[in-house]
């Protein structure tokens, strides 16, 4: 992956799964919060878990074809792991981004199970994503030996979005659609992919101008610009909020006004709870 | 900021943000626990989203003063971040101290748009205050390289205030108005200012002696010195609390007796839940 | 234990405890999931409660037997811990690991008082042996003074393992009978043993051919590798969990029809209520 | 406190609160679980807020008295924090223990104000004893620059019993009355008496041979005895839970036969409640 290309592609991935799910997490939250229409509550269910088994089948695609790609595109290690006749290992970091690909892989597939059986526990597909999250960060943390100082630092600073992700669905395995939880795990996977494509920029700037690797000033420039990017996706993640709650809730409006009369006093109801001193 | 007057500013700021949500919270709890005046209680639920909204304003005003005047004010950096002509960064601690004031600005938004509209989850609010902190600690973490070991050290206690509240309010996300964790907020809010002051005391000092940066008994010293501070930031929210919960009190008396009658056995029912063993 | 066998002996333990974890936490959360016929299930707990038992009786029986057989079999150290004729400890690697089987004696102990006479408060088990393996962390984290890089990082490797084992079962004393918590608690013993023998294999490679202890790619493997077990791990805990929850639903298919007309509703109803969104 | 005494009286001193908190806790989770003797309850409750007024105020006592003892016995600073004449502090490490002895003081304050006249909020005072260990642990972590490789070890597997009991507390804010966080509370706090013990014999040996402070297997050893400490600590807490909940049953038995015909039932119902698959 050492080059600008090989850190824009996971970038632009985790970009568009983090508009994703703060999509999909800020529907289930505001249709779950307006549930009075029975009808369309029960759509809402189905529908979701057909979202779901969709998503599953895009992230099993994606991950089974970047384990191929990495392997057998270029001069990749073919499944070769070690070279008995030159005495070294066949291209590690090549394997090493296969092993992630595995565990999203694994996660896909117990996700695909729980949404289709039933026969597994709830909640164990966060435990499924928290564990691969936790795998690719621990990878990248044993990955880091013998390279320059801001090198080092970039990477450590993605490490806080990916350990902080994988604390998160730890987290939700017992805060289970706790709305807070899903936004900032949206975030946190914005932040991740925004951040990819900071590394690559920072790494291999295209206009030729090389960063000054030892400098104290640039790392503290590039800190803060982790905070800018945090900002960014916090930013992204109220965008789509607002949007997808408006949207739900003109579409309400749109309903006939009877089952309007018989939706206000329940929503005050719904509403009234979180408000409780 | 490295200056007295850069310390003692925000030191300030948050002795009087912690005074004030120690007077907020113990309000709260005290109402909450003596809740059996129907028309009170509306009341003070009315008062404390006109509370929330002014509080919101304020920081809100705050937080654009600040960045505005870290930007403009004197020879700040006007906004440009890098000096292309002669290469290097433009005064990065300034641009971190506008970065720390962009979360706080972040923070009071959300709270004002939750406190309004309602259209946001409760606790997101708690979230934004977490993230704000953890940003403010996690920039002073990368923003201490090649100081002296004095230096290091004052900031690094003020990181365990700084890291400590961000927990707590992450906390707060799933245990919501918990008196205890409010009442440790606000410590930790009053401990983080006095801090600040003690900061500016040291590096900074007025009366011309310096403090021996290498010694290791200073730097004795100034860890139990802190504990010290928080022994009065508990001493603060003590006094505090106490002085809130007997006014309460004494105006819960002057109501009429015959409500009086209506409420003695509610608050024995309400206390006594708090007494089972 | 500085051998092959030392490594795998072990291993193998843990291999067989993961295993047998995993099938009977998988037969009560299926046998829980289905709880309709009443019959059943109260066997299913006297059934429980007698397999707690044998089990505990088990691991009395082997920590007892570990303990003496590290202290007289071959040149142990008898129960001698200084010899102070020759003032130097007596093999203290040995004292070690007794005292690890010491914690998984208490452990024992304490849950077979607490499966026969009920005297003690539930989840008891469940601390005591998070505390042996912390114990057993604990020991090992002091242990790996002076050694070569690598033999530290497959030892360190392993310390995820014991310390998140650990981890999960203090969890367990807030959120008992939890199914996601007592399968990964599965795949971290099978991940312990199954690393305990890649330890053996790696540090006492058995076709003669010595690794390069000091090649920083042959550490970036090993990173790689411990990742695979995990993936193993959940793989193994995954078969014996669809083995469990397919054989427990044969079964239930093969009583009365009538008695099936009955469960139905019941059990939809015992899912819905983890499908409310 | 660089003494044998020194580190002999605050291990007893805990070795006795250990014990004491024991007994305490073991009697409260007994009777609560034979709660059905409407009287004995109530006695209970009373007696309970009784006994907790006692316990402050002999640590309020205790604390006074140490802080009096600490700066005014043999040659203390008498208050004096700096001597302005010769330009160095005055023996930090006897204000250190002042500080320490402080908050404890505030804790039997608040704990004592929280018993008596409930103005307080509930599990106040585990956040202030929570708070009390982890300064302890703050003043121990930073004590500790410049001393020899075993002085330095010791101390830190201290920390390890000081900074658990302080987590045990912060979480008994959350989990009051739970009886597993309050043995392995007790459990914690003479695992630090004895321990305390331990260091006085090894850094202030009292038969004249002295320990090799730099042998790498007095270290291993070391650190096998803190787990040793700790065996013992549980078997202690062990027998007093024991023995207490023993002398409860024999004397509920003691009570006419008649309530017992009424207490059956509901106690097998208090039982099975915990039973529960």
């Amino acid at each position: 992956m050492g080059s600008f290309q090989g850190h824009v592609l996971p970038g632009t991935v985790f970009l568009i799964i983090g508009i994703w799910w703060a999509g999909k997490f800020s529907l289930w939250h505001t249709t779950r919060r307006n549930k009075s229409f029975g009808s369309t509550r029960l759509a809402s269910r189905t529908l979701q878990r057909r979202l779901e088994i969709i998503e599953n089948c895009f992230f099993l695609f994606c991950s089974v074809t970047g384990m191929i790609c990495e392997q057998y595109v270029a001069n990749g290690p073919m499944l070769r792991l070690y070279d008995f006749a030159e005495k070294h290992w066949e291209q590690l970091h090549i394997w090493q981004h296969t092993t992630m690909y595995l565990f999203f892989f694994l996660a896909a597939v117990v996700s695909l199970i729980l949404h289709t059986t039933k026969a597994l526990p709830v909640a164990l597909d966060k435990l499924m994503l928290g564990i691969a999250f936790f795998v690719e960060g621990f990878l990248f943390l044993y990955h880091l030996h013998g390279r320059t100082m801001l090198d080092v630092h970039v990477h450590q600073l993605l490490l806080y979005a990916i350990f902080g992700e994988s604390l998160i669905f730890f987290l939700e395995v017992f805060h289970r659609d706790n709305i807070i939880l899903d936004l900032l795990c949206c975030t946190l996977t914005l932040l991740q992919g925004s951040w990819f494509w900071e590394i690559g920029f920072v790494l291999y700037p295209s206009n030729g101008t090389v960063w000054d690797m030892k400098d104290h000033n640039t790392m503290m420039f590039i800190t803060m610009c982790f905070s800018w990017h945090l900002a960014f996706a916090i930013l992204v993640v109220g965008v789509v909020y607002g949007t997808v709650s408006c949207v739900v809730r003109s579409r309400l409006k749109r309903t006939p006004p009877m089952e309007m009369g018989l939706l206000k006093p329940r929503e005050r109801d719904a509403e009234s709870e979180d408000e409780i001193l």
